[in-house]
C-alpha cells in the first residue's frame, strides 16, 4: 500500500473547514498519556477557553471525544428519561436530528416545523410551549447549517425558561463564528463542533451544561442510556474537582489541536473574529451579487459563515463541483436531504474566512459559470 | 493563553502508545473535505487494511469516529434489543463495561466471572452457556488490558456458535500485536482501538460485524437507541456499494493517521510485527526477572503487549510512576479499579515494541527501584 498524500483543498464547504496551520501542527506533536498531569494541565486550558467561547461560567464545560452529532446525543442522551416531552423547533436538517435523538432515548418529541431557509418563528415556538405546558426540554438549532439561517437564541431561550423548560441548543456552526451566550441567554445544554469557526480538525465537540441541567442529570430515576456518552461517568475525568479517573481512552493529539484553535481565537478576540466573519460575508456577498447569484435565505437571517446560494438553473450541481474541487483546489457545499441540486453552500468559517480565500471563490465560480450561464 | 508544548515521553502504558513518526507526519497534512473523493478512495484503503488486520471478509468493516468504547457501545447498541439475553465473560475491568452497555440498552447481563488475572474458564463459560440457551450474545475480552491476559477466543466462540449465538469480542488491546482471526473463529461482532498495537493516535475504533450480525440488527423490531452509532446509518457513508451519503463529518486527519498505521502494519506483515511484540516482551522479562520483579498473570495466560507485574512491597506506587515521568520521561500504567496500587502495566505496543524502549525501561526501573528495594 501506498502512503496516502492527501492533494491541497481550500475547505469553503459547511465544515470542515480550513484549519488554521499552526492547529496542524500541534496535532503531531509526540503523543502523551491521557492521565499525564502536563495533559491534565492542557485539559484545564481548554476548559478555561471555552468558558470564554460559551461566555459561561458552567462547571460542566468539556469536551465529547467524537464529533458534534455524539455532543448532540451526550447532551440529549443525558437530558431525556423515557416519557419526557421534548419541542424541538426544526427549520432544517439538524432539527430532525434532535427528533430522531429524542425518540430513540424514549422521549415524546413535539416538532415545530419551520420553512426551511428561514428562521424559526417565534410565534409558532412560543404557541407550541403554551399548549405543552407539560414539556420538560425546548431544544432548537442556532445557526442551522443546512440552509445557513440564523435564528434568535436569546428570545428562544427566554419563552422556554418561563415556562420552566430546559434549553437545549446546536450551536455547531455558530460557535467561533456568531456570539453565543450561554449563560446571558439561559441555555441549559449547548453542543457545538470543531471543525466549524473554530478552525480545528473534525472530530471533537465542546459542550457546557447549566447547573440545572446537571440536577435534572443528577436527579434521573434511570441511567443514561449510553455508558460512553454518560456524564456522569465522563465528569470524574474531566471534572473541576478532585481527582481525575479513567473513563475513556481521550483523543490525546486532537485535543492538542482544539487547544491550539481556541488559543488562536482567544489570542484574536471574539470580537475581531466575528467582525472578520462579517467582513468576508459582505465581500462575498458583493461578489456573488456581480456574478448575479442569488441567496436562499433573507438578507436578515442569513449567517455570514455559511452563505446558501441558489444554484442557477441550467447549471449541474455536482459537474460544477467537481470543476471546482479538480481544477481549481476549491471545495464549497452541496444540499442536504431536499436541499441537495438546489443550493450551494459556501463556508466562510475560522480559517477560510479571509479575503484572499473570498476572491479565490468568486474567481473559480466566475470561470466556471461563465461558460454556462452565457 | 500560551501555546502548549506536549514534553516528550516515551509511551510504555497500556495505551496510548508510542506512535510511529510517520503517523504523526500524516496526522498534519491539511484537512480535506469527509465527501472528497480522494477522502472515500483513502475510507476504502483503510477497509481493504483492515479486513486484514482483522483476518476477515466482512463487508460491515469501519472506524467508528471516537475511541474504543464507543466501538464496544457501537456493536452492543446495534445487536442488542431489550430483554435480549447476553452472556459476559468477566475477568477484568473491560468484561465489567460489557456489562453496563448490555443493561443500559435493555439488554439482560448473565456474568460469568473469573478472577482478576486468569484467562477465562472455558468450563465456567460451557456451563453458563448451557444453563441459557436462550441468550442470544456471548461476549468476552479477548486481550484483557486491565490484568494483562490473553484468552482463548477460538474456543470460546465454538462453543457459542455451537448454542446458536453470536459472538462479541474485545480486540482493542490484541488487534495489531497477536493474531486476530475474526472469520476463522467465528466472531459476529468486533472492536479495538486505534492507539494500543496499531500505534496511531488515540481516538478511533476499527470495528467488523458478520453477516448473521448485520441480519440480526436488519431484523430489529425497534430503532437502535442510539443515532451517532447506528450502523444502519452510519454504513451509507462507509458502505461498500453505491453512493455514499453524510451521516457525520469524519474525523479526517485522525484517519488519515489510521490509514499510515495500518499501511506500516500492513508493510512490515502480520507475522513479523507479531514477532517483534514478542521478541520485546521475552527481553522484557528476562531483564524484569533479573531486577527480581514478578509477573501478576501465569506464563501461559499472558500478553505479551501488555506486561502486568505485582509492584514489590515497599514501593509506592504513584510516587515511583511520578519519577518514572518526570526523571526518564517514560509512562508506564498504574492499575485499575481493584488492581489500584497492587500492579504496574508495561505496553509493548506497536511503536514501544522496540528493544531499545525495553532497555530504556529496564534501566529507569533499575535506577528507581534499587533504592527503595536495596
Amino acid at each position: 500500500m501506498e502512503k496516502f498524500i492527501a492533494k491541497k483543498v481550500t475547505l469553503m464547504g459547511p465544515g470542515p473547514t480550513q484549519v488554521y496551520p499552526s492547529v496542524l501542527e500541534s496535532l503531531s506533536m509526540g503523543t502523551i498519556g491521557h492521565l499525564d498531569p502536563q495533559f491534565i494541565q492542557m485539559m484545564d486550558e481548554v476548559k478555561e477557553m471555552l468558558h470564554g467561547a460559551f461566555q459561561t461560567k458552567n462547571t460542566l464545560t468539556m469536551v465529547v471525544s467524537a464529533p458534534g452529532s455524539a455532543g448532540m446525543e451526550t447532551c440529549f442522551v443525558n437530558l431525556v428519561e423515557d416519557g419526557d416531552k421534548v419541542i424541538i423547533c426544526q427549520n432544517g436538517v439538524f432539527g430532525g436530528r434532535m427528533k430522531e435523538n429524542v425518540e430513540r432515548y424514549g422521549g415524546v418529541a413535539v416538532m415545530v416545523e419551520d420553512d426551511w431557509g428561514t428562521s424559526i418563528s417565534l410565534d409558532k415556538a412560543q404557541a407550541a410551549i403554551d399548549a405543552n405546558p407539560d414539556a420538560k426540554i425546548f431544544a432548537f438549532v442556532h445557526a442551522e447549517t443546512s440552509t445557513g439561517v440564523l435564528s434568535d437564541a436569546e428570545a428562544l431561550c427566554k419563552m422556554a425558561k418561563d415556562a420552566g423548560m430546559l434549553t437545549i441548543m446546536d450551536a455547531v456552526t455558530s460557535l467561533g463564528g456568531l456570539p453565543v451566550k450561554i449563560d446571558e441567554w439561559g441555555v441549559d445544554a449547548v453542543y457545538s463542533g470543531s471543525q466549524k469557526c473554530l478552525a480545528c480538525v473534525p472530530g471533537l465537540s465542546p459542550i457546557s451544561l447549566s447547573p440545572a441541567a446537571v440536577a435534572k442529570i443528577e436527579a434521573r430515576t434511570s441511567k443514561v442510556k449510553s455508558w460512553f456518552m454518560d456524564l456522569n461517568l465522563v465528569m470524574a475525568y474531566w471534572g473541576g474537582t478532585g481527582k481525575r479517573s479513567y473513563h475513556h481512552t481521550a483523543p490525546v493529539n486532537a485535543l492538542f489541536g482544539l487547544h491550539e484553535a481556541l488559543r488562536l481565537f482567544t489570542n484574536e478576540g471574539a470580537d475581531a473574529v466575528f467582525a472578520r466573519h462579517l467582513a468576508c460575508h459582505e465581500r462575498l456577498k458583493a461578489g456573488l451579487t456581480e456574478l448575479g447569484l442569488t441567496f436562499f435565505v433573507a438578507e436578515s437571517d442569513r449567517l455570514p459563515q455559511c452563505n446558501v446560494i441558489n444554484i442557477p438553473e441550467g447549471v449541474d450541481d455536482l459537474e460544477l463541483r467537481t470543476k471546482l474541487l479538480n481544477d481549481h483546489q476549491l471545495e464549497i457545499g452541496g444540499g442536504l436531504g431536499p436541499m441537495a441540486g438546489k443550493i450551494w453552500r459556501i463556508g466562510l468559517m475560522g480559517g477560510s474566512a479571509t479575503e484572499e480565500n473570498v476572491d479565490k471563490c468568486l474567481a473559480a465560480l466566475k470561470a466556471e459559470l461563465a461558460p454556462v450561464t452565457a
